[in-house]
């Protein structure tokens, strides 16, 4: 196991009802002035907007608004927030949203205090200090509810980048399953493949011996296998949605990626789809990552083989580990599709002629050197035959 | 699932030559003058306490130190403890043991910024306000190290009672498993059934679809099934005793407790063996847990098959869950014993005939009306037939 440091400091307040402790959660975490940030109609229409805000009064707590965040949030919004922060004298922004919403509401809170343009944090400086940030989640997939991480795209270039600081972590999250449950089918499948995703680049280890860190992976992989179905079954299965709520939050707080490398290649890969098509995040996740692990599988066979047999329940093939491996690779793509998932570049609203140049962008873009590194290194050929396969 | 509120700040700084990090953390988390607190001859002997006392010079970091703590700590060196850290104006207290000494550490912090008796929050009262505590942990067990949580033994009268708050939640918390490498084989063994103990209470659950909650606990236990034996068979694989160290602050810090009921009647009836015969208490735990299981088995026999199937590998009977049941506590049992722990009174060292007064205790101290609770209700009768099972 490789030395780590792992500190996940976020009051987690989990269960129905639970957006009523706004106020009294803003309050016990410092908060004296807050901005309310959400993204778009369904916040204001499902009343969670006059829940919150009637929160907040219970406690004497002043507010602003801002609404607006989109997909993919941008910088522009941002430096409004920023804006209206200061001129406010906000100290306190509470996020009302999925990833996007809290992304954006990361940045604005480090944006407020810092002196220079707050894009310099997406330019690789950490982040240390920021106004305080709140939680109430309305999406289970991208985990920022528990995570120092932020991306913001740049409207200028639509440059998509990352920053990241303990700063803003949220200090707290009101997770409740129940506000998930009128989301689209379709959504709750790309959430529920994004944090399958999480788990699985975190599974794809080059380090050894660490036990551990399996195991709990392949609990919460079970999990979503188990929950998956249940809750695109019946969509009000409040259950189903809680287990994926929780899981959805442990697979990305690094609970289960410590004393580990990690791989991230289908996010990397994957990202670039999502950039050219404006596709769900987890719906492309869902093409790439059956390609990518196909192609990949020779690196650690029987990595492949142990997910197969532990989360697919595939008989283990001790003469021909490759085609357990391979089993198991299958039997993940069948389940993204049972739970609607795209299959194929198709489905998906992509297109084959894109190839060379969703390659060029995604080995030479960023300052890419022709390649990009995690469980294995993937160099223009791996990755124009990758993406062939999702076609 | 339950409504629950899961509040995790401690940062933990994993691996080898950590202890070397010590006066950074306090450094980091705003301590000014430390109280160094530790138990006896070992961390001085192994050179730990200098290491430790090294790091704080670098840093200029002040500090004085009380050694002593003894296993079930004492109130006496706590009060000693306050008095010290008051007439020396030290704000950080840093543990340098076991789950004793953090948790005696724990209650001095507690104690300095309290008007009253340390006590009182032993008889009840929360603590609200402490000193910061960093722990440098030796012994993976208690949990301790990630938990709001202690346990002081008053000597007059030999009270051992629990106080908790959050504010005596360390601020960091150093895990080095090599530290745990020189323990004898005897104190390894009851460390890894301590932390099982921690595993179990949680999965003896009354509610029901708590999916991710089952599935993280058999991670955990699963793991601690793997790397226990290759622990005992080589006392220096430091990768077991990694996987065994972040097991066991996993296994109580609740992240695998969320949303459910407990159990903790195991725990319960094993502290009278420990009190009356100051046996080690994952001994004590060897010996209780299958009897416990064994007898309150029919309360959900379904739960103790699935554990059986899912971390003992049995294979499940479904005419007869029953008996696959009680074959997942017998290889419980038999895992134990296979790693050192007693089956029974007589390799604990307990004697049948201090039954009754085992269980007058049990059942009638601590203002308790004849009965203890948890999965399931144990009158005296129970409790008599469960220590006669253990004979």
């Amino acid at each position: 196991m490789e030395n780590f440091e792992f500190y996940s400091p976020t009051c987690f307040v989990f269960g129905k009802d639970t957006e009523s402790k706004a106020g009294e959660l803003v309050k016990r975490f410092g908060g004296s002035k807050v901005l309310i940030h959400y993204g778009g109609g369904s916040v204001v229409r499902s009343g969670l907007l006059d829940r919150v805000k009637a929160s907040l009064d219970k406690e004497n707590i002043p507010y602003v608004e801002l609404g607006g965040v989109k997909p993919n949030p941008r910088s522009g919004l941002v430096y409004e927030g920023i804006d209206l922060c200061r001129k406010e004298n906000v100290d306190f922004v509470l996020a009302v949203g999925g990833g996007s919403t809290i992304d954006s509401s990361k940045a604005i809170a480090a944006g407020v205090v810092y002196d220079g343009d707050f894009w310099d944090f997406y330019q690789g400086k950490r982040i240390e200090k920021a106004l305080s940030v709140g939680t109430i989640l309305t999406i289970a997939a991208a985990g920022s509810e528990g995570s120092p991480d932020t991306v913001i795209t740049k409207e200028e270039g639509m440059f998509k980048r990352g920053a990241s600081g303990d700063a803003v972590r949220p200090k707290f999250s009101i997770l409740n399953p129940a506000l998930t449950q009128t989301l689209p089918a379709y959504q709750t499948a790309a959430g529920i493949t994004d944090i399958m995703a999480h788990l699985y680049e975190r599974y794809l280890t080059n380090s050894t011996d660490v036990e551990v860190t399996d195991r709990l992976i392949e609990a919460l992989l079970l999990t979503m296998k188990h929950e998956g179905p249940r809750v695109i079954a019946d969509p009000n299965n409040y259950e189903a949605r809680a287990n994926i709520m929780w899981a959805g939050m442990m697979a990305h707080n690094n609970s289960c990626g410590v004393g580990r490398s990690q791989d991230w290649n289908s996010h990397t890969i994957e990202h670039e789809l999502s950039a050219l098509y404006d596709c769900a995040h987890g719906a492309g996740l869902a093409v790439t990552m059956p390609a990518v692990f196909t192609y990949t599988m020779d690196h650690n066979v029987m990595r492949f083989a142990q997910a197969a047999v532990r989360i697919w329940g595939c008989q283990m093939d001790f003469e021909h580990p490759e085609v357990t491996a391979k089993e198991g690779i299958e039997a993940f793509r069948n389940f993204l599709s049972s739970i609607g998932m795209p299959k194929n570049f198709e489905e998906l609203g992509a297109k084959e002629e894109d190839i060379p140049k969703l390659v060029e962008v995604l080995c030479r873009g960023d300052g890419r050197d022709g390649s990009i590194s995690g469980f294995v290194t993937l160099n223009e050929d791996d990755c124009t035959k990758i993406y062939k396969m999702m076609v």
